[in-house]
């Protein structure tokens, strides 16, 4: 059997697991928090502070990544192994958190080829230490058969005996402020779903493409913000309106946004929306998974490195409501849900 | 809308989330290990000595659980909850531990009834309570949608200061114990694939299909034993020889297990391989689910309540390998592979 067209059904699960794990462990720092590995029943983790920040999610194929799209772009193993870590890192770095360990489960079809999987395993390691979360171990995992490919990822942080930050915190006079990027992968889904080929996509247009398939949310910034003091704090995977409603609500507050700082952040998007001929603020709006922080700051507060301001936090009017505004009018509830159309 | 008919996909994920998660929380004991419950991006859970232990698991429909049988039973949400947690808390419990949070991934295809996932909530619930594992708090989760129905749990645990029981610990000499039951969620298995209508089988055999569709792990056994001086444990998920030859890979040593012992532990399974015309003791031999506990203690250590008698730890001979053996004959690797077939 040629190695190239092994399929996953072709090994018992203990084989496919000795190819895997050795591409997961044993490099430096993932000693420091992993205390017992893969191998027994459950992997022990530290948790110095007595505490552990804990999240779990899932990406199921075509609901969550492609392996084919429509411009011709073929997923690797390697994207979705990158992704999977950057979406779970990015739940512990909306905390302030720092990611201690995860274990990952993934559900195959029987033939999905071995080199498919552990092309999996090394874009879930590099993501890991690509995107700088180095104390972050991989602690065990399981595989298991399905008619279609998922994955699901528990991570665990430490909050280093600080306090989180929640979404329920901001307060009127706060300083709205976003860290990393917005509607990068959101622009990169639409030229990956439009019919102009890979081929032909210039270096820009292709970066937009690269956030969509290997998410770079800002992992510095999460404990950064907690350490100078952010009220709130979560990260955008459902798009700035959406998940900005979610924090304004929990804080019973009004998010008003800026209109020339959202006019900014489109800037970086044109390669893709004079392309496709699309608003760029639909996708600065509406687009999730850069996995950017949305924060608020208390006024007396310097931004930490990697934030710009974008807004303050306003108390609702007295028979209003909570929740995200342009300059004042409400903003459209625009943004991904995975069950309502 | 009725209520009854009522889908998933008629709701937004929020709105899902509101329905499940009272269900879910608000227990009494529930408030011990959860420092943050659901509705941030992650959850914050005690571990008091400084460590946390950790395990994935993940169940597809049709590969690990069924909602339609071959008899006519039909699984309810109720049944998948209590399963998920079930075979999440064995694996803490196999470590000596007692589990203090889990978090639960849900995988739905769009039809799928709110009824079952507030059904499967339930069970969920019941699932801990009923088991014992009053301290384990539901932290959070995670709905999405997919074409096939699956459900990933994460679970963590606390070995209160105390050290875990790994599989690498047994020694010749020790005494093989097992705690819970083997065998039966096989027979059960088997009763649901058969041709004999539910409505025809005994009380003794309904019995053993309750044990495949809502397992009985013994959740107090494991701590016990961790208490008692246990040298080795770990569950048995995939079956007694097949779990057996890894305990005993991982020991380097053999597990000579007692015929007699054996003999008695199909006793149980009566009801249905008479009705089946099947031998008892390949599913005593073979067959996991039951997540009972195999465990080696020193020859000096009175095994503790739960845990009987099955054999004893020998030294592997000179030129010969670890593994299971009855009466010190090689015992066939009979159990459940995800994989291989």
């Amino acid at each position: 059997m040629p190695e190239a067209s092994l399929t996953v059904a072709e090994l018992s699960e203990s084989q496919l697991l000795e190819r895997i794990f050795p591409r997961l462990t044993g490099r430096p720092g993932s000693a420091g928090h992993l205390l017992l590995g893969p191998g027994d029943d459950a992997a022990i983790v530290a948790a110095p502070d007595g505490r552990t920040v804990l999240s779990i999610d899932t990406q199921v194929v075509d609901q969550d990544f492609r392996l084919e799209w429509n411009n011709g772009y073929r997923s690797s193993g390697y994207d979705v192994g990158w992704k999977a870590a950057a979406q779970n890192l990015s739940d512990i770095n909306a905390m302030g958190a720092r990611a201690t360990s995860l274990v990952v489960s993934l559900t195959m079809p029987p033939e999905t080829l071995v080199s498919w999987v552990e092309d999996f395993a090394d874009g879930l390691m590099a993501g890991i230490t690509g995107l700088g979360a180095d104390a972050c171990a991989v602690a065990g995992g399981d595989l298991g058969r399905g008619r279609e490919l998922a994955v699901s990822v528990a991570i665990l942080g430490t909050l280093e005996g600080r306090e989180p930050v929640l979404r329920s915190g901001a307060r009127p006079g706060d300083t709205v402020a976003l860290a990393g990027t917005v509607g990068r992968a959101a622009a990169g889904l639409a030229l990956l779903e439009s019919d102009v080929p890979v081929a032909d996509l210039t270096a820009g247009q292709r970066a937009l493409m690269d956030i969509q398939c290997r998410p770079q949310p800002p992992l510095a910034a999460g404990p950064l913000a907690r350490e100078a003091g952010a009220s709130a704090m979560m990260d955008i995977s459902d798009g700035l309106v959406r998940d900005g409603n979610r924090l304004a609500a929990a804080s019973h507050t009004v998010l008003n946004l800026d209109a020339a700082a959202l006019k900014e952040l489109a800037v970086a998007l044109l390669p893709a929306s004079e392309l496709l001929g699309a608003d760029p603020l639909s996708w600065v709006l509406g687009g999730g998974e850069d996995h950017g922080l949305l924060a608020t700051f208390p006024p007396e507060v310097q931004l930490p490195p990697g934030f710009t301001a974008i807004g303050s936090v306003e108390a609702p009017a007295p028979t209003g409501s909570t929740g995200v505004t342009i300059a004042g009018s409400p903003a459209d509830a625009l943004g991904w849900d995975h069950f309502a159309d």
